[in-house]
């Protein structure tokens, strides 16, 4: 079983418009709504390719109460911890030249439950053999959270795969993550290039690829072809891919190689969490690892 | 007992943002939410004045649920038919010069729906003296709803207001409310200055006052001064002063000059559903109601 923790899901909104005016009034044509938030992408993508996958973190209000509808009609197993506060929502509005975003911050988490949260997640741990931690974390939760989080999933023997950025992220370093997976700019921002705490280093690089620095080797895993379409949920799918090879101890270039075709499958699929399976199929067999000496 | 009746009520949220910009994404610094809808406003007009008032409509979904804690929180009489559909939400973006709104449609209502409405209300009708009838109508309803509705309030003897626009203010004219309240705009598009059905008409002219055309008479009603605010929720004060008036008996003219004086209250109070108690009282003597012949 892999775990896929989300501490600030949020109730996606994606409105369509004729064209943004701002601060004028605008009726908006559709809405669509998607249970948002990293973790979730990432849980979404495993289920789709058949691995038992259960989906916890936190959710509050009506807006929790949605997310959590829209993941049952996903058909994702999912286990939340309640908060008092209301789950974010995130409005895009589409007009027919691009999005304009606007991200609630969350809601507030109180140290009760934080603790309460630590409580049940240690409870799911029994049947995990991969924990992934994935997005911002809440106002209100210790800048530490991933990092207990970890520690409590490799007291289990669990592996763990961090993604997130800033204080998460350094935090989250300290307690040792199986692999960490942030984007160029963090790394280089954090760590100067050094492993900083995680046992493997993977980073994306977009169009170019994945580059894995282990303890077994340094690889670059890059695809057969640029592959045009919408780049959300590319870094979430390469993580579903990271904790199903972790989880079967596949070695790392046959990983790197799973990871980049994974995450073209969702570069051409139309909404972040999707993956074009024909895509997948195809990519897979020439996605072409390097390892660096 | 005065009913009011929201048959698209909306979650209205006010994001806070430094600069609205085209294409970008943007951290919201806060959010704010309340029950909207114009019917829920001239509720909460009534209810803050002290008079018994009970706020009807269709709500559905998470959405709906949060409209209908919201309005308990406000401490409003509430008894909403329930839909499948979600409730609508409205998404107001303040930045520092001013707001950019985003509108979403509405539920689809099915056919049964209404029919299980209709029932609901006909039977709060039994205590009902006055019943207003405001706003515009969700996906799926028949054009003549709210003359439906309107019929159904004669046939027991409680008066009606009506107060929305296009096709919906069209039809439900043909039934004959008490009072209609369009505005100048629709009035002149639709009738040309007759009363098309109303026993009486009563139009906002903005800063300038009400005109109010009725089988006793025809007056303007002009306030002492300007007041500069918010306009929003002004005509909703307008059809709380009106129903209180209805249900009291009270003459054109006072009515009038209650209706100038509470719309100008809640010109000075920050946000629709409001109103300054000290501003009606110290506009209230000053109205100046004059008598057309």
């Amino acid at each position: 079983m892999i775990v896929t923790v989300t501490l600030n899901p949020a109730l996606d909104l994606t409105y369509t418009v004729d064209a943004l005016v701002p601060h004028g009034t605008h009726r908006v044509t559709t809405v669509a709504e998607r249970a948002g938030g990293k973790g979730l992408n990432v849980a979404r993508v495993l289920h789709a390719a058949g691995e038992p996958v259960l989906a916890t973190g936190l959710l509050g209000g009506g807006t929790g109460a949605r997310v959590a509808a829209l993941l049952e009609q996903d058909g994702l197993a999912a286990s939340f911890a309640a908060i008092a506060g209301e789950t974010r929502r995130t409005v895009a509005v589409a007009d027919t030249e691009d999005a304009t975003g606007f991200w609630e911050p969350g809601p507030v988490v109180s140290a009760v439950e934080w603790e309460t949260f630590v409580k049940h997640y240690t409870g799911l741990l029994a049947g995990a053999r991969v924990v992934t931690l994935c997005g911002s974390l809440p106002p209100g939760l210790p800048a530490d959270a991933y990092a207990t989080l970890i520690r409590l999933a490799a007291a289990t023997g669990a592996r763990t795969i961090l993604d997130t950025s800033g204080d998460a992220l350094r935090h989250g370093l300290a307690a040792g993550p199986d692999v960490a997976k942030p984007n160029a700019d963090e790394l280089a921002a954090l760590i100067h290039g050094e492993q900083a705490g995680a046992r493997s280093l993977v980073t994306s690089r977009g169009a170019e690829g994945l580059r894995a620095v282990t303890p077994d080797g340094t690889w670059h895993a890059v695809p057969p072809q640029r592959l045009s379409g919408n780049p959300t949920g590319a870094g979430d799918a390469c993580v579903a891919a990271l904790a199903r090879g972790l989880r079967d101890g596949t070695a790392w270039p046959a990983l790197l190689a799973d990871a980049v075709a994974l995450s073209a499958a969702a570069v051409v699929a139309p909404v972040a969490g999707a993956v074009d399976q024909d895509t997948y199929r195809r990519t897979r067999p020439g996605v072409i690892v390097t390892e660096e000496h």
